[in-house]
């Protein structure tokens, strides 16, 4: 049974226009179909009006208490519920999710080092509980994931929306041939990132070896493929890495992203 | 088999003490539950700071664009996940829920009359979707409300916690016998209003029309009394209402509260 896994961005969150025409592809996904959302610039917006400043060290987010319930309220509340409502209207039967409801997604805050990140989960694959989401998939609900979990000490956490993604692949790959669609801003892996017409169709180990051989590619996107190969490792059939604007083309056998398999 | 439709107000969500004392009384019963929050001063609190004014018409809550969006933060995200995160400690499954989630409750926004309440979301219990409710029971999840609805155009919508509870249990009253339980800050209904310890442990339509007629009862009870025999009326078993703080033994057979039956 094919199942879908599809992680849009917060670039798309960010903008109605954009938002509305992906949950309108979404829908007319057929078949078994999960959606995890990020946070988008929202949560920002409202932190400074309500005197929450955003902390980084090295580019990293740091979550404090207050950050901690100002990214449970924008995430698991606002935007997850408006997606929801959005696609109960476009006939998606949705129900919104953090990594607490049910227990799906238990996580553990992150070991304090050099650095304190706060209230961040890391999760750990095989801790994921994914019975109830097979329940909830064959009585027709497509779940919608807020980047939020849980460490099972009554606090949530925040999590990285694409590890939340791989993540849930991953565990419900025994059961399901998974596709996990990661939506960004860019049509796929391009040969050359001026030319957005070089997308490359395909990758697998070997073709990837030689682009790397070759250094081809674009350094930033090399972490992408890399925890792409670690998703198809642990047993996810199949990774695109595509344009928002292509979800409906990229759930087909032949897509405009970038399609990466073993 | 037996289920209880427990609603709990404002007053306790606001109490991190309260609440936490409640969650543990709600962690021990045995057997189908179900909670209910409302929404508690929190929201009134980061309005003001993101600076969405509260505004009241003939003491109701008008709920303007800016308003919808603050509750469905902080009820459907800040409030209900902090709840459902807090009872997985306590060893319940919980499962955080707005009516908009697997569209178990749809709802008509108000029509606008005198009075434009804004995004309000009036319940017609007949229109509830709760099959897959019972299937999130028979997998033990306990689901947990925010006071939220859907209009199936896109949009949540407020709605009033007690009539989302009363809801729920009628909906649910073919396929289990249900009690529905309204937490509120006194001990019970009281023939005196200054005396706490002169809770009427039992009302009966009989006991009702007597004690009406006897013109015994405080005035401002009568709206909760003629909703719960509505809610008895439509097929719930029993209601009860009673003290947070005595929720455990509200659940037994020998009541603190006042138990309403038919």
């Amino acid at each position: 049974m094919k199942l879908f896994v599809i992680k849009i961005g917060g670039n798309v969150i960010d903008d109605a226009g954009a938002l509305d025409a992906f949950l309108a592809s979404f829908a007319q996904i057929e078949g078994y179909k999960i959606l995890i959302h990020g946070g988008g610039k929202i949560a920002t917006k409202i932190g400074e009006q309500i005197g929450v400043e955003s902390k980084y060290i090295n580019g990293r987010r740091i979550t404090d208490d207050a950050t901690i319930d100002l990214v449970t309220m924008v995430y698991g509340g606002l935007v997850n519920k408006k997606v929801v409502a959005q696609l109960q209207v476009k006939g998606v039967n949705a129900i919104g999710l953090t990594g607490a409801d049910g227990n799906i997604i238990p996580a553990t805050k992150r070991p304090v080092k050099d650095v304190d990140f706060g209230w961040v989960g890391d999760v750990e694959t095989s801790q994921l509980n994914v019975e109830n989401l097979k329940l909830f998939l064959d009585a027709g609900l497509t779940p919608v994931f807020a980047p939020l979990t849980h460490d099972e000490q009554g606090h949530i956490l925040n999590t990285n929306a694409d590890t939340i993604a791989s993540s849930l692949a991953v565990a419900l790959s025994p059961d399901y041939n998974v596709r996990l669609i990661y939506c960004f801003e860019k049509k796929g892996v391009l040969e050359s990132i001026e030319d957005e017409s070089s997308v490359i169709t395909h990758i697998n180990k070997a073709k990837y070896a030689q682009l790397l051989s070759e250094q081809k590619l674009f350094e930033g996107i090399l972490p992408k493929l890399d925890n792409a190969f670690a998703a198809i490792d642990a047993g996810v059939s199949e990774v695109l890495i595509g344009d928002a604007k292509d979800l409906l083309q990229n759930t087909r056998s032949e897509t405009s992203g970038t399609l990466i398999t073993k």
